[in-house]
């Protein structure tokens, strides 16, 4: 079985080391690719700390990563998608069955039977579960790769394979566009790129801080307005005004006063998932038909769609890229939100390792 | 000013009582109604009894009613759309400012400026407040009343005014109809009207109940299961599979129970709206990007639609009729939610009050 260099922990208080980990042959359908960049997402760190103990127990050694982008190195007899040297990316899933009514509506994020990049039982055997990015390489099944477009820069491109599609599918399905006013709620690593994506695909784009500080960054990465989320008189101001909102936070907060921004017919679409419930006013739900909904990333076409979108238009992450080194110290940041607004890891750098 | 036989409350702990209230000569564009059926809603009571003290306090005398079939008696010299002994309908509006977004878009209902048919300050001075349908008749601008079906009961199409709309309306935009599975949570006035309508949009269609006793009414009006919704086994088994779920409960209780039932882009619509916050878990809102929404009645041209939908499918509700004289022993049995399924007061009864 070839080896890879990667970086593990090997439990959920062990600091990141180098490894080696076994990566198969490519199969038939498979592409096998050199990781050049790798996103650091939250969902990592959570995974990494077994803080989902409950829902998804993590196995060590654990080796996470799921905004990949790479170039292709190999590819199976079957291959049609790709050929060696392509730029190519791999988000959060690695499998699905598609044959389910999910996979076969381009659902594969909701298939009850999809392979997640990382920390998921390996079906191919070549390990316990399926090992991420933090590595020099992957080998994946072409159905699940995506084509990265020429114009990107690629380091601020591979957070678009999580933090990209995570806030692209429901702005595209909430109908945002010129004339929309949406929402933004939490400038973090999904929510800087909710206010990209927004703004390039037309509409009028508010960012909702609680700290005046951000206010200058906000409008740099295109908002055409700050609203103050602690300042009840900037609130009432805005109430009944928005078409969607896009809310990233993932700790506990009062989503009524949110909700009550949304016109008629409006809708607040969660991306992030405080752990505790949600208190919701049914009354404020029905006096305007608004909608409170949750997304989770998106399927594969709709994830080459968000790129295509992304070269069309530009987008890529605002990105801090590290050598693979500095990966411990790049987690107690991220565990202060102390990023702006996504680490990139230079897999260049693992050559050394 | 001509005055009116009718019924009305003289404060939040008296009974009905047979009174006389002034209804202004019929301007221009209106339509006056001799009224021959008032459906009883459970909004009459908490109105009456001044329950909604801090939104919408009660103006003393109170006389509600907003399930209100009559026949036109008199027009104004620019009415068009209806002739002296039309059969018409009157809901919960009697006026909107007709400019607004929400006019425009056909969404009387979520006007800021619309008049609600009983407790609403009356733009035409005839009297502090409007005064709803438990009285002989009402005067109403045409575009806010509507045309009943010839062939449609009418003592049993009252309660469409308000039931059968705000039932309608979230089924048909929630996209109801063959091949959707909906479910019903709460077999009551409006519930035994979603269950109607649903069936007849062609969906399957699932009763939620707490009491095993329901279970063949429920399939008497059209249901094609029945859950027992205390039973986790029966719960369990449901899990994943609604296209939408129509909550008419007013009480609080566990909605992730019933949000676990959808499916991937599902919705759950409250109409009932419960005075305590719904306590919503993000995560089983994103892990199928499902939607808890809510929805008020309906505009006119949708109440419209829902009428000529009901004349077509032969759609009415079940009613118990009673006389005027019988409105304070109903209030009672209302209460208790001891009715099947909604009171229609046959006002030619009043004439001898």
């Amino acid at each position: 079985m070839p080896q890879a260099k990667a970086y593990s922990v090997a439990s959920a208080t062990s600091p990141f080391e180098s490894d080696t980990i076994p990566r198969r042959e490519p199969t038939a359908t498979d592409v096998a690719i050199e990781i050049l960049y790798c996103g650091i997402c939250h969902s990592d760190l959570h995974q990494a700390r077994d803080e989902w103990h409950d829902a998804m127990p993590t196995v060590y050694p654990c080796v996470p990563g799921h905004e990949i982008v790479g170039k292709v190195t190999a590819i199976g007899s079957e291959v049609t998608k790709f050929k060696v040297g392509d730029t190519v990316g791999v988000g959060c899933l690695v499998d699905s069955d598609h044959t389910c009514p999910n996979c076969k509506n381009n659902l594969e994020q909701l298939c009850p039977n999809m392979v997640l990049t990382y920390n998921f039982p390996d079906r191919h055997g070549t390990a316990p579960v399926t090992y991420g990015g933090y590595s020099e390489s992957i080998v994946v099944d072409e159905k699940m790769v995506l084509r990265i477009p020429d114009n990107l820069e690629l380091s601020a491109t591979a957070p678009l394979l999580c933090a990209g599609i995570t806030t692209y599918s429901p702005l595209k399905r909430g109908g945002v566009g010129p004339g929309k006013k949406v929402g933004v709620v939490g400038l973090g690593g999904l929510g800087h790129m909710g206010v990209k994506l927004a703004k390039a695909m037309g509409a009028h784009v508010a960012v909702f801080t609680t700290s005046p500080s951000k206010s200058d960054d906000a409008k740099r990465l295109g908002a055409d307005e700050v609203v103050l989320s602690k300042d009840p008189a900037q609130m009432d101001a805005q109430a009944g005004t928005f078409d969607f909102i896009l809310d990233c936070v993932s700790a506990k907060h009062d989503i009524n006063a949110y909700l009550n921004l949304l016109g008629a017919d409006g809708e607040l679409c969660l991306v992030g998932a405080p752990s505790e419930p949600l208190e919701v006013n049914a009354f404020t739900l029905l006096m305007a038909r608004r909608k409170l909904s949750g997304s989770l990333i998106g399927g594969i076409a709709e994830t080459q769609e968000m790129l295509d979108f992304c070269g069309q238009h530009n987008v890529t992450a605002d990105v801090e890229v590290i050598p693979i080194q500095q990966l411990n110290a790049a987690y107690e940041r991220l565990e202060k939100s102390d990023v702006k607004y996504r680490f990139s890891i230079d897999m260049a750098s693992i050559k050394g390792a």
